[in-house]
């Protein structure tokens, strides 16, 4: 059988085709649909984008109210699986708790079985909300304070805010964590997407493929690495020390430093643009300038010293704590975003399905190696 | 950036190197760490074939007993993971359950956050005996009988049937499903193998890796082939139809038929042949030719037909319906098995790692495509 070695990590290698997302990352370009992500984060919505996701276009004005009031329709979760996020121990990672607690929602959906098209967007829409509200819900519950009830009248973006702090987001925050969740629905063959591809290739359901793609994203080469810089920024305002030279000899100690650089983007990541905007505004607004003046510095200082740029996580990190938005929630919140790119991915997947199975190039004892009879090893 | 347009799914495209299992498609062989699996069928157990797939070698006396016995203490469920199997509807499929179960065990294990080898050979050894003892528990629990404990003194696949059937099983019965865990226990980067490899590639935890690789071990393309066979036996059966007339007829009606061909092998899949001769030797100890014959029958039309070969699982169909197990067990059982060489598989990954991230032939619409107004739309 002839095959083909690929480069480790299938690095640079076309594994599917598609038609969601076109990545150049020479020239520095995110595109969903072919529509450029600077278009999108100026002028578009969340539920815009996931229309275009899921449905190959953007919607007219009634294909749009149609589409919000459907995912706001969705924002409900079965008793049974509140009691669930009530019932695990309030010290788990909130990754850990929503990939167990979506996995555990095709127990109560209604189309767990059938993985038509039609079924796949139904399905699509209830995790998009879902998910959201799981990550809110299980914050609140460990938080001691009482879970708050989804209000169909807000966006997505602003709904979460509204169930994850209780008090309803300025516009400011509404709208900045409306254009994050925009710059991070999808990317791509990026590892959670590839693994819920490949979930989904097998004719697994949609839930099996984002309970996976979870899991995937929780790993700090994926989901974490926002998390990591937040609490370098942290551990620099703690010493009291200059960024640049505290980020010198972590050089100097052969450390790494999360938020630059990228397996795709050969240049700035459009999405970092963005991002730096956004901490910069909200910095701004709440009059304290630390994390982005901070933020700003490492930036210059390893584009100098190590040519990388920053990517999508550096600056996240300042936007979303600069949000009241706690550490280990950067990466459940960029499934609340993802979830659109990895359910159209789903989608697309079953469409035309065909089973991903590569090789493996063999390099271990040689065959055939003898059974020896164990009384002779 | 150059890339490389890989076949649909990957077909004949090495994806990484690996010194766990060696395939011949051409020739049927297939090996573990350099050993045939006639040799481990004939001679092995479960629990030294997990050895040899872990540790890259086969053990001596001393190493299988403590080996056996670890793998033995690791037979607890902590209290609240029972507590979820009786709080779950009793008519969600066992595969959603153990999908969700295996996730949420990760709350409970000491060594979550740890991904250095020990800790995952760790959590190897409890999910290897907790994954079996998730599929019995449940399988109890939903027909209202009680829970069974884990006797200690039994080898892996005698306390699994012990802990489904609440009686000691037969020698025969014991030694059969010993094999038959042998047989699955891995197979290279299979579906649901790469999965687990893409999801551990991002550092993500070896629950998030084994919890995907269940999602897509789920899916009809791979663990769901015996399943749809054992129906068309119980078809056939009811029907009262000459098996191969039967077959000839969905022949002619353009229908599938499961439990034949593969992938990679382009010659008998050399674990049918055990499974084959498993089934005869249990029908006959049975007094019950019925499911024997009529698969043999079929066997031999649709070779004579279609020139394709059983696999591995047209006859572990009968034989899993001669040892009493429950159609709707035969994916989990699979798990059982295979979580033997995941586990192995994500071990392998973390010791050498790099995120596999592949790309995309982007055939969506064209970069760029203008952003409309949505008035103009």
């Amino acid at each position: 059988m002839a095959t083909a070695v690929a480069p480790k990590g299938l690095e640079g290698i076309v594994a599917t085709s598609s038609s969601i997302c076109w990545i150049d990352g020479d020239a520095g370009v995110l595109s969903y649909r072919g529509i450029d992500i600077h278009e999108l984060a100026q002028h578009s919505t969340f539920e815009e984008t996931a229309y275009l996701l899921w449905f190959g276009r953007l919607p007219n004005l009634a294909e749009l109210a149609a589409f919000t009031k459907e995912l706001a329709a969705a924002r409900t979760l079965d008793p049974k699986v509140v009691d669930f996020l009530r019932s695990v121990p309030t010290t788990g990672s909130p990754m850990e708790i929503l990939r167990t607690a979506v996995s555990l929602l095709s127990l109560y959906d209604a189309d767990e079985k059938d993985n038509s098209h039609e079924a796949n967007v139904r399905k699509a829409y209830r995790l998009t909300s879902q998910i959201a509200m799981i990550v809110a819900t299980f914050d609140r519950i460990r938080k001691g304070k009482s879970v708050v009830e989804a209000d169909p009248s807000l966006s997505h973006a602003a709904n979460f805010l509204w169930m994850l702090n209780g008090e309803k987001p300025s516009e400011t925050a509404a709208h900045t964590f409306d254009i994050a969740l925009i710059l991070h629905a999808d990317h791509e063959l990026n590892a959670s997407t590839f693994a819920a591809r490949v979930i989904a290739a097998t004719l697994a359901d949609i839930h099996s493929a984002i309970t996976g793609a979870i899991g995937a994203l929780k790993g700090p080469l994926h989901g974490g690495a926002n998390e990591a810089t937040m609490r370098l920024l942290y551990a620099i305002d703690k010493a009291g020390a200059d960024p640049a030279e505290y980020v010198r000899q972590m050089f100097a100690d052969k450390k790494k430093i999360s938020g630059f650089g990228h397996r795709v983007y050969h240049t700035e990541d459009p999405r970092a643009t963005h991002l730096r905007r956004m901490s910069e505004e909200l910095s701004r607004t709440a009059g304290n300038m630390k994390w982005f003046e901070m933020s700003r510095k490492i930036e210059l200082f390893v584009k100098e010293q190590k040519k990388l740029n920053a990517n999508v996580d550096f600056y996240s990190a300042s936007t979303y704590t600069l949000l009241g938005i706690d550490i280990d929630l950067f990466t459940p919140i960029f499934a609340v975003s993802r979830i659109a790119g990895w359910t159209a991915h789903v989608i697309e997947q079953h469409d035309d399905n065909r089973l991903i199975r590569p090789r493996a190039e063999y390099v271990g004892p040689a065959y055939p190696s003898p059974y020896t009879p164990i009384a002779e090893r």
